[in-house]
């Protein structure tokens, strides 16, 4: 007998009795592998046990909430520390760290800069912020960044080195950079990556968002960029209700990072003297004390993430038309958000199904390239991405 | 005898002795009419003590800290009913409200927009963000703002109208709007100034960021210009940690500008699609949740601020060389920072004095023309900023 649900699904998609009955077990089995994990249905959900209360509640009592105060130097500190990096600058959140990123990275305006298609919006409109071109690659379908063979093979057709600048041969103007990100926490291949951009003479960035915990050949990433964003957002690892990170390993950028996201007012007593075009993207102290006492708890968090990723593997080992999405081998990624590949065709029926179950998984976004804002930027074949796009679910991960 | 403060006064300045009675004088007097007040010499202190800990200890209970969350609706329902201003949108702080207000007015890269020099550098900033152009004007020395008959000369003899374009004659761009600054929290003259805009088909954006509580002619201020921001930094009356909102009568500007502050997603069950350029400016739950609590005390901090600015006027009722600074009689103003005009030549040196006694006094900002990346941009004659520059000191005001 088919239930109310059943008929809203075949009402909707054209799906073979075959198909609905694969849907129905894959949504089974991932309520029945957050059970073992949690019993959470949500994306993400954060976890506040440790030092949160005592954090926030003391930034209240001293009246330090806002732009002066010691969590946010207490927060940086401990960035450092988890993530090796010699710098760390807390932000308002990701998007202006990326933002902040691509400046001092040196991308001027009327440049392109190379970002896959599968990320999230922020990290194209932070090259518009700039006034750049974002310009669009694959992406692996094994680790789901940037994909160094064909970014290669890409480059090699499209692209002329003149000095020191590689220059797009069908638009006449520079490509100076490439954002490399971590998708959903696995790590991209950045040895690879990096040799492109060498030969290429590309600044190399990354947008570690997702990542925080993870690490590429034991070391984390976010230290191969020039320059590096994290994201605290709600649905991140950790959160500072909304904030981000820039890294960094040149002390002079450090400086500039910290220079021009605090509006470039050169430090004095009394006077308000701003040396050049400033921003006003600093973390509040508040969210840095709430950021603080997360980070505190981030091995519990990273160790229940990968249980939970665990869980995961086991319940969907033996499915035909369905697999698990490994993360890669070089990468002990923080598994931020598990997925599933699927057989063509299944997806959209089978998020309509989880999500009248409130079992709140969805694809990926949509890829840049399909967004009208940058549907007429240049791209290379896009295949992979299109195809992620099609067959990857995303499902919940709240394990904090 | 000197003191050892005296002692480094007279060192590092050359002031005469009757000078440096005067500045002994005063600094002496504000320390009378803070303990009067309050006892508190900070500049500015904010005060926690109604519903902030319950409302943040709630969004850290609920887990809801980040972008989605009830104290958001909540902060701007509440604006909405303190200003009478139709929409209200919070925003990560006062600089981003400005940079969405100039871009939904529909200033253009490499048009011209009019602004006092004597401002936080943040207004002049957000035109840098849209790729427009600060063009300097002066200020009123009775109420702070934007001086509406000298705007109006300076156009007169400086700009022509073509269609309904109002052009620089000087550089052949286009002067797309006026961006009205209530300084100190004290309301700019709105009417005369809004009449010269009318005449030279500007757009009016008001940048309130110091006014919430502040009326003009018994309204709100914020609700004249197509769009006005806020600011809820901790220096502000109310604040928020780090926080702004656009405030508009306009119900399509409001929609627009709640799209674009969120990342101009549109609002689905799992699809992640963005159909325009949008930014990352989100006021997170957990200061909103700060901030309503703020606001539910914001007529006391009103109360309190306006008593202290009575007892600093009395105070320095009969000295000479030293004036306080009323507001404007058609304002009824929050009195945010308390300011003294002093006589020309002292006040570096009274700076000096109170700095030295931790006395946190300081001057204005140092006008936008002086500062090097503005020092090349168009503007009148600005004798008024450069005077109010030399000669007006600001002081505690902590009575929240």
């Amino acid at each position: 007998m088919q239930t109310e649900r059943d008929k809203s699904v075949i009402q909707s998609k054209s799906i073979s009795n075959d198909d609905l009955e694969l849907i129905k077990l894959i949504s089974e089995k991932i309520r029945i592998a957050c059970n073992i994990a949690s019993g959470e249905l949500q994306l993400h959900e954060p976890s506040f046990e440790g030092n949160e209360w005592k954090y926030v509640k003391d930034c209240l009592d001293s009246g330090w909430v806002s732009s002066v105060g010691k969590y946010v130097d207490a927060f940086e500190a401990k960035l450092c520390e988890i993530t090796g990096s010699k710098r760390a600058i807390a932000v308002s959140n990701g998007t202006s760290a990326l933002h902040i990123a691509l400046r001092l990275a040196g991308v001027l305006p009327g440049e392109e800069v190379l970002v896959p298609s599968i990320t999230f919006v922020a990290t194209a409109n932070a090259i518009s912020y700039v006034q750049a071109i974002p310009h669009f690659v694959d992406s692996s379908v094994s680790n789901l960044g940037v994909c160094p063979l064909k970014l290669k093979a890409w480059l090699k057709c499209s692209t002329k080195v003149e000095g020191d600048s590689l220059i797009n041969t069908a638009t006449g103007r520079r490509i100076s950079a490439l954002i490399v990100v971590h998708v959903l926490g696995h790590s991209a291949d950045l040895d690879a990556i990096q040799e492109v951009c060498e030969e290429f003479h590309l600044k190399m960035i990354e947008d570690a968002a997702e990542a925080l915990g993870t690490f590429y050949k034991g070391r984390h990433v976010g230290n191969d960029g020039i320059l590096s964003c994290l994201s605290f957002n709600g649905n991140k690892t950790v959160t500072t209700g909304g904030g981000g990170a820039i890294l960094t390993n040149d002390e002079t950028i450090g400086d500039l990072a910290k220079h021009i996201t605090t509006t470039a007012k050169i430090p004095h007593s009394w006077n308000f003297f701003h040396d050049q075009l400033g921003f006003n993207y600093r973390m509040p102290n508040i969210n840095a004390a709430l950021g603080l006492a997360q980070l505190e708890k981030l091995p519990e968090f990273l160790s229940r993430k990968r249980k939970l990723a665990e869980a995961y593997e086991k319940v969907f080992s033996n499915i035909e038309g369905v697999q698990f999405f490994k993360a890669p081998v070089y990468s002990n990624s923080n598994h931020w958000l598990n997925a599933l590949l699927l057989k063509e065709g299944i997806l959209e029926a089978l998020l309509d199904c989880t999500y009248q179950q409130q079992i709140f998984a969805r694809p990926l976004w949509t890829p840049m390239h399909k967004l009208p804002m940058y549907v007429n930027c240049p791209k290379q074949k896009l295949d992979n991405a299109e195809w992620l796009f099609k067959t990857l679910l995303l499902f919940p991960a709240a394990q904090n």
